[in-house]
């Protein structure tokens, strides 16, 4: 293969974007971060990607091919899964990747549209391009809504080492994309939920997830354990 | 392979569960369909699908072993392009997949719910469940927005047999599947989008999409020309 360069376009609220750099980072592949406003998207980037939104993988080529342009999480993740095999995130049987895909769209559509879509519009968002006072019941609703798939990874990583089997799969990083988002908030509740803050300690350790941890939104401070392994 | 049941659990109104009909019928996998209402879900279906979301696929074997239970659309198609390979839904690079897999969730995603969940919840739900008058701006951002999308599929297959390529895939059917629920309620206006039309007829006319067009909802009549191939 030849060299190629690795640019990725993302917002480091976005839990989406920060799925595909836990897997670009699983899987130890090299690649520049370009900052995007997926709010107010520039025509440029319309032009990589007509949804507007965030993330967006460019590939180039030094052979000067023209590059790939690869847009939405699920997509980029399943190419690079295939494309760099190792490790990979995904098992070998139909029935195990049925069930780690079930999983990750779990966390990245119902865990995203509960509870953290709520908080990055109302607590974020809104302060950074404007758009009013925070709405106070959506921040309720996801308050209340998080203890329910804090328990469901409770209860999954009872009965397995990972979320979805054995093994660290895309299950995992998808739901850690969305809790890292939150916790740079200071919205986990973590001290109710133990066995979900223990499987959450083993994946904040790794190597992939350091990147993350260094994380600095201009005009929101992280909360005080965010970077902390041992919060 | 032992002789396996399909039980499809499903709703007409979704897209998703028609998206799964369709794949099911292109590979040509006999199954049953079991009639749920995503709104309210029986504690039998919560024990299949804790999500309660439509659909849930149940393949059953004759040897007694544990079924296997799917439920997420994309989870489920994903697995049965990798069990039952003819014909592929999904083309063989790595990087043509990336973009029949974006269109794929451009049309399950952002189509739906920019257009078809605000149609069915208002016209179509509302009646059905009860939840009082239907919400006219909801409605008529629907109906603004759908041009949009029908600009993108004419302007996707003027340059390619297909939306995503010269074969068809996954990203035909969900886009197929979101415009046929649209449809079904007499809400495609063809007649302003003749290259997004003759697209849909060409699909329309697979064998594949014959049991759809036979759809009949309890309490709301398809339109006049909802099965008609000569619409």
């Amino acid at each position: 293969m030849a060299t190629q360069r690795y640019y990725l376009h993302h917002h480091p609220l976005d839990p989406a974007s920060r799925r595909v750099r836990l897997v670009m980072a699983e899987k130890e592949i090299p690649f520049v971060l370009v900052l995007e406003r997926p709010w107010e998207p520039r025509g440029e980037y319309l032009a990589l990607n007509p949804a507007g939104e965030v993330p967006t993988l460019v590939i180039e080529s030094e052979r000067g091919e023209a590059p790939i342009i690869l847009s939405e999480a699920s997509a980029i993740c399943e190419y690079l899964d295939e494309v760099y095999s190792t490790p990979p995130l995904l098992s070998d049987r139909a029935e195990d990747r049925a069930e780690e895909r079930r999983l990750t769209a779990w966390f990245e559509r119902k865990m995203y549209a509960e509870v953290t879509a709520h908080l990055i519009e109302e607590k974020a968002l809104k302060r950074m391009r404007g758009g009013g006072e925070p709405d106070s019941a959506r921040i309720h609703a996801a308050y209340h809504n998080i203890h329910g798939h804090l328990e469901y990874i409770g209860w999954l990583t009872e009965q397995r080492n990972w979320l979805a089997g054995d093994q660290l799969t895309f299950a995992d990083l998808a739901a850690a994309a969305q809790l890292s988002v939150l916790d740079y908030m200071g919205d986990v509740p973590w001290e109710k939920h133990q066995t979900a803050k223990d499987w959450y300690a083993r994946l904040k350790s790794r190597p992939s997830f350091r990147p993350l941890l260094g994380d600095h939104i201009a005009g929101l401070m992280p909360s005080k354990s965010y970077a902390d392994l041992d919060f």
